[in-house]
């Protein structure tokens, strides 16, 4: 009961001048390399994935299942010019897959073209229907969820980051998406947003079912609990997550909750622990096992005071997830959970 | 941005035999006698209001606006012979209101008829479209919510009681609606639960405006903190709801949340502590204000031993909204915000 993408994908960048605009698409191209086929760009771009340039049809003869639509326009507005490279793509027999705010479905006449075709049209803001409400049972496995001080500090990153070093060691681990470029990048998962409230902490149950013992979820958070418009989205996702562990994930530098004035953030100590506070109510042992920074804003040197800071602060493991990478909290975890 | 309901109403029991299954209409009946033209009721009902018997002709002839379903059948099921009489109170000019599971539109015929007649099928569960994220921005005027122990134990009720109470004194004060049963006896309201969580908060805010200084909203609540499937709505309508006062509800007797085995309840002064700390992010003063207890089971020395044992643990006014009236909390809210 997720949402559900075919891989391998054809990468959409339309006529799209700006790198800043293609983060879906080149988070998949660096996250999932296994699962691009290919890039299809119109005459003007000014992104390049690296991949090889493919029209729709030669990028089904290769294999590939789904056009991802890998851009984000100026309010998510789908150019008229690009449209026809959709068609193409459904003619070839690919799924297309977007999360843009004008549906696939107002295009006129795609709807039929993909019916005709036998492919689907995914829209990844929209849950499926028939999520259940949330039970707190207790699941096999463990989670770790990330837990942010602000919405885009890090989390799905940070999330991606550790996922991979876990796999890169042979443990058993999956990232579970709660957003629209973590579904497009993990190929399935639930955009938690968008679910009726009613139903967010049973979403979260259903995103990490059942698993093994020695099987670790490692849950994309959303929002902040400090967020005067999300912090129900993060406590639903919390509550149905029941994680065992938490990564706090932060921006260096960052005060406020962007664009939201007079709501300061927390400090990191104070995050922890409204986190356990609420958390407990579904995992008595929740506990925080590392910190995750973006300190893309700061010197080697400021990095570095930084993280040790923090680290002072807390007992905890304080990385970025860039500049130094993620092992020692993946190390705190192996340690903590023996 | 609220769902609308015309007054007055015709209240539809159908046939029902049980008294129980109308708790709907006859929560309008008790707390909006004014806004009830009569009941309408087919041959083996078990259900009087004491309202006048009307067809929908004759309701429409006395000023009625809008026929309400006013009974829960078993799983939310419309019966078919129940059936036309929705079509003769479209036919008389009336719109009509449910919140049944299957939508009025699923009725073969009934929404071109209404469209016929220039009258309105509101379904209460549905939120209206174009709901915001919220700001957290401070709003003028006062707030009171029910924060609950879990759900069913009279956070609609004691709000309504506390709203009387306070109009009867003389004092500005509204009821705000979350739930359907509320929404129809307040004529307005948001169905809180029905939101998608990243506008719930958003929500609350449209449903309790700026107003004036001396204007309190008595804002009905949703679920519990400590309910493992419900929290995120009851957190998201608290902020939104930024409360100055709350009030706890809880039913003597309950220990585990209804229906969730494992979920043991907070006592009063947890939920009070728990609800200060995840209330202050839009209120810093936040405050609990009374409590508010369904004590139907007790003897009257139990009740009044009950009472006072809360009143002891928590020096706040504890009352049955029922059984001793509400007076004493009001009475603490105009001491406390003189």
């Amino acid at each position: 009961m997720q949402v559900e993408i075919k891989a391998p994908y054809l990468l959409f960048l339309g006529d799209e001048p700006e790198q800043s605009h293609a983060k879906t698409a080149m988070g998949i191209a660096y996250w999932r390399p296994e699962s691009c086929a290919g890039q299809l760009r119109l005459p003007g771009s000014g992104v390049d994935l690296g991949l090889p340039e493919m029209t729709p049809a030669e990028a089904a003869q290769a294999g590939a299942r789904s056009l991802i639509w890998g851009v984000a326009g100026v309010g998510g507005k789908m150019p008229r010019h690009w449209i026809p490279s959709l068609f193409e793509a459904v003619d070839a027999g690919l799924d297309i897959v977007a999360g843009t705010h004008s549906s696939l479905r107002s295009i006129p006449g795609l709807a039929d073209a993909a019916d005709r075709a036998g492919v689907s049209l995914i829209d990844i803001r929209n849950p499926p229907a028939g999520l259940p409400v949330g039970t707190g049972a207790k699941r096999s496995g463990r989670r770790l969820l990330m837990v942010g001080t602000d919405c885009v500090v890090g989390k799905k990153y940070t999330a991606l980051a550790v996922a991979k070093e876990m796999v890169d060691r042979g443990m058993n681990a999956d990232f579970r998406a709660t957003g629209q470029t973590g579904i497009m990048i993990a190929g399935s998962g639930l955009p938690i947003d968008a679910v009726v409230s009613d139903f967010v902490s049973g979403a979260a149950e259903v995103l990490s079912p059942d698993n093994t013992d020695d099987h670790w979820d490692v849950i994309e958070g959303q929002g902040s609990l400090f967020h005067p418009g999300y912090a129900a989205v993060t406590l639903g996702l919390m509550h149905g997550s029941q994680p065992d562990a938490f990564v706090v994930c932060h921006q260096a530098g960052r005060t406020m909750i962007d664009a939201f004035p007079g709501f300061p953030l927390p400090t990191i100590p104070e995050l922890i622990e409204h986190t356990i506070i609420n958390g407990r109510l579904t995992n008595a042992a929740i506990r925080c096992v590392g910190v995750s920074i973006n300190t893309s804003g700061l010197s080697a040197d400021a990095r570095a005071a930084c993280l040790a800071g923090i680290s002072a602060e807390t007992g905890l493991p304080s990385v970025d997830p860039v500049a130094t990478g993620v092992a020692p909290i993946v190390d705190h975890i192996v340690d903590t959970f023996k």
